[in-house]
């Protein structure tokens, strides 16, 4: 720290995002990418679109806004596209949340949302899961707090009905909900419509899982027109350009090309749904996951173990030292020859310790 | 507004950019974008990087950071690289500055820097510029406070010598003094070496200008490593992959090429002082510029009234409202070709008010 960074933020710890190995020599199952690539259309699309890298890129990101609206049926003055999803969710605190309207969140979630608090100087209460790792909805109900949930939670891939959802956005009328659906195209349903019913919900997406673009950067929040002016009041102050040009078009032609990726996301469900079955042959306990990853651990074997002999054996999952969670692994599902190599790799690891 | 807005921004003002027209039929010298597209390399280079879209950008920017080190001469601790050079600015308002520690800077500047301090709940205080819309370095001597000057200014184009700019970092010590670097490469000399001597020198460039890549968002900060760690305590806390794939590689590609950009650079200096010299044989008034823009005013006619006829007349250019500037306009410099229109337009302009 230097002598000249602000007392405010002298106690802030920054979010830790998973390994990125430089090299390729590791089987990535750790950030919850998608194994498959973008469409063919997004290579010859932004190489065209090189071509006018010296203008400024559209600060409405109009024909990607658009597009989006289109396809969750609303209207684009309900949409925000955004530098990834963490930038609409920053946003979100920022504007919707301060030093006297706090936000409540599951103790167990995606590990952002308290940085974000924090970094934003706001109140926040962590709401502790049920026992088997589910969301108890009472505890979310009229609670007088903003709300963000990821659905499915990360990491655990736990899914909310949206009648739950619902429930909760009802009940709480003078405060925000966020509900983070960065995995809801691996078998959940979206949020989005319920957004023409509550004023106070937003629902929150990325290109990073389902779309293939992680590396993109692309994100966007679908709500009331209001909320939608809010955030975009915070975009304007502080990065009126946050979407460059070629992440404009590579995520448009990605919504032309909904059918592959959605396509994508079929595949992805079945891999999970057989490496589910194959881990529990061999002893796993894994949570029932609506997401692109699962969450496992086994009663033989460290979490923490499996995670450094699994590196060592050129497969990365990923793995959080939180007390609660110590003992899984979050595993992202990548291919079919993929997933028979990690639990190839997991069979010989679980036999060393016998 | 929305009822769930923030209080604290309830008086916030978003900056405005200037205008995108989505369809190309203007002649646009409005944003200070460079007319030359960019190096060859780089369109081969996107399309390839595509093919890795699926998987996250590097949070460190490694290649890019490294590359820009070199080529400054400092070590890649020192650098930052952003999403566009107003995110390190963004970045700098909230880790130095708060509502005790302010920052001052000219009242005729870049309009995000006051957009930036209220944004941060930060205290600012706008300094006159002299009557000939140069900055009295004694302004800047020993005040205590932040402070951030772009160098050459924005809108005047008006440059202050390294030497003045080393004075003002010397006699603040306890403060962060930003050089904001946007416009260096079209005639000033950077103060990057200075921060080998001064730890509190904060030096932020862009790929917008002098690197025509407006569209795709890449800036950096150049700095102390303590200062630099500092604004990565702020990144990892809001946005760790804030740069993406494609924008990384094409900055990078580009620093490879840094000759064709400069020599761009002094083709802009040329047809700088070109259209100065034509203008000038006509009447106008322009200050001293060392960007690739010029800030020009005619005595028979408004600033207004010649932009809102120069758009009627199919070229684009910027005008500012604010009082002491009204009456001038500022002018990208173009290509050779773009700027011989401007000056017929002007020309014809100027016979109807005859």
């Amino acid at each position: 720290m230097s002598r000249f960074f602000s007392q405010k933020y002298s106690t802030l710890v920054p979010y830790t995002p998973g390994e990125q190995p430089k090299d390729m020599k590791y089987i990535k199952l750790n950030t919850n990418e998608s194994p498959y690539l973008p469409s063919k259309g997004v290579f010859d699309a932004v190489k065209s679109e090189a071509e006018r890298l010296h203008l400024y890129s559209d600060p409405e990101c109009s024909v990607l806004t658009k597009k989006i609206a289109d396809l969750y049926g609303v209207d684009k003055s309900e949409v925000l596209v955004t530098n990834g999803s963490d930038e609409v969710l920053n946003f979100a605190f920022m504007a919707f949340c301060d030093s006297d309207r706090g936000i409540a969140f599951p103790d167990i979630t995606y590990g952002f949302y308290s940085v974000f608090a924090k970094i934003n100087n706001v109140k926040y209460r962590e709401i502790p899961l049920k026992d088997d790792f589910t969301i108890d909805v009472n505890d979310y109900i009229g609670i007088n707090e903003n709300i963000v949930i990821a659905n499915p939670n990360a990491p655990t891939g736990i899914y909310l009905s949206l009648e739950e959802i619902e429930k909760i956005a009802k009940s709480n009328p003078e405060n925000v909900v966020i509900i983070d659906e960065a995995y809801i195209d691996f078998g959940g349903q979206s949020a989005v419509g319920l957004t023409k019913k509550y004023d106070n919900l937003l629902v929150t997406m990325t290109f990073s899982k389902s779309r293939s673009m992680a590396g993109g950067r692309i994100g966007f929040g679908i709500g009331n027109k209001a909320l939608i002016n809010d955030l975009n009041t915070i975009k304007y102050s502080t990065n009126p350009y946050n979407v460059n040009r070629l992440s404009q078009i590579a995520g448009a032609v990605a919504i032309d090309d909904n059918k592959y990726y959605m396509d994508n996301c079929k595949e992805i469900i079945k891999t999970r749904e057989y490496t589910v079955a194959e881990l529990k042959k061999i002893g796993f306990d894994i949570l029932e996951s609506k997401a692109n990853f699962i969450f496992a651990k086994h009663d033989k074997i460290q979490g923490e173990h499996l995670y450094k002999r699994l590196k060592e054996n050129g497969v990365l999952v990923r793995h959080f030292t939180k007390d609660k969670i110590k003992d899984y692994n979050r595993i992202t599902i990548g291919t079919r020859e993929q997933m028979d190599i990690l639990i190839k790799k997991v069979i010989s690891i679980l036999e060393e310790i016998k």
